[in-house]
């Protein structure tokens, strides 16, 4: 099995047939997709714009879908959610189509499109998502990342996954090498490490303190989101 | 002090003013620049392509200039040295111009030019090159990578830079921390880990194993160049 880690979308070149890309964005749009799917909604539509979610909006009935997403990490405008994985409860969301749009998870998600198996990952749903990747023989793990640059959460969660996947007689290019290392220096202390992040800081600045110690509950969330013509579902077996 | 990475050159998006740039490219441009400064060479002129060597070396008398580099990991035909950094001795290159063209260090320097101060890094001259940029309000280290990808010893190399600076009060952005931990978890034996890259292990089949050897010796060549107005010099105190 051949193992990848695209640090950043800008080194992501699509994914060749038989790979299965894992779309990885943990502060927090793979982490809410993950909690939204797991409390029962339909299905997530990511969308890379305001515009087009609110127009893919339109034919559903009032009671059946919600809008979702963030800009500059707070919930947009008219929208009936933000981006913060608690705010998707069963309550909330059950039975419900979520339209998501993100800075940087969704647009990572359509980059990603076009590969075969799509699936969505962060903490929460880690060791179910390397289960389910574990028949392909290439994986690419794509790091949704921070505005273009680098971000470490991911780039950890990434490693976390490889370090996972390389269990298997593994083949690992050189950014899932640095990804893997990256993880066993940080997973001693995961939060303290990841706390410390531009987003994180960021996010606990603007009091989502919270979704940190969601997003990085290793396992707490064992669900397979998806990519499928457009829709994130939970992957069944 | 601001220390930043950009582990792939699609990530350096330019250097603000009073910024010190450190381009590495271990294997093996940024080793052999190191190498040939270190042997006595006037100065080296990195360009991005074959052509544009071979007219930039024009105007110099033959014994007065070198053409070296490579493609595909290969002397250039017609080229009197390739970009193995044990061919630059002081026999050779003391006293000459050497023009150098290669596929990621000469490309990376091209993304760095505009930048104020450039400086060419890698485990040879690592502690000089800290040294001189320690003065900076930022620091960012570019990383050459490999043909747009992520390279395990750039970025390893990258991070052992980080860990030097960060010992004075540092801020370092996600990659600066994910570089950091990368040469955290493999520093115990960094040939071992460096040996087993995509580039290392191409290296080594085409007959450059000594080459590796040479690139990892940390401080054996205690030089600082500099880009300076399209030439690369000793930084001179």
């Amino acid at each position: 099995m051949r193992v990848n880690v695209a640090p950043v979308p800008c080194e992501f070149a699509g994914a060749e047939t038989g790979t299965a890309v894992v779309v990885v964005d943990v502060f927090r749009a793979s982490t809410t997709i993950a909690a939204a799917l797991a409390a029962g909604a339909r299905f997530v539509l990511p969308v890379a714009d305001v515009e087009q979610a609110v127009k893919l909006a339109e034919p559903y009935a009032e009671n059946e879908v919600l809008l979702g997403g963030e800009r500059e990490c707070q919930r947009i405008e008219g929208f009936h959610l933000g981006n913060s994985p608690r705010e998707y409860t069963r309550e909330v969301v059950a039975g419900k189509v979520v339209i998501l749009t993100t800075t940087n998870g969704t647009q990572a998600l359509a980059a990603a499109k076009e590969s075969g198996t799509v699936l969505v990952g962060s903490f929460v749903n880690f060791s179910a998502v390397a289960d389910a990747v574990a028949g392909h023989e290439a994986v690419t793990v794509l790091c949704a990342g921070n505005n273009g640059r680098h971000s470490l959460e991911d780039f950890a969660c990434a490693g976390g996954l490889v370090s996972r996947l390389a269990k298997r007689a593994a083949q690992l290019d050189d950014a899932a090498l640095a990804a893997r290392a990256t993880y066993k220096s940080l997973r001693a202390d995961l939060t303290r490490a990841l706390a410390s992040t531009e987003h994180a800081r960021r996010l606990a600045d603007l009091g989502f303190r919270a979704d940190l110690d969601f997003a990085l509950k290793v396992d707490s969330l064992p669900v397979v989101p998806r990519l499928t013509e457009g829709r994130i579902a939970l992957l069944t077996a």
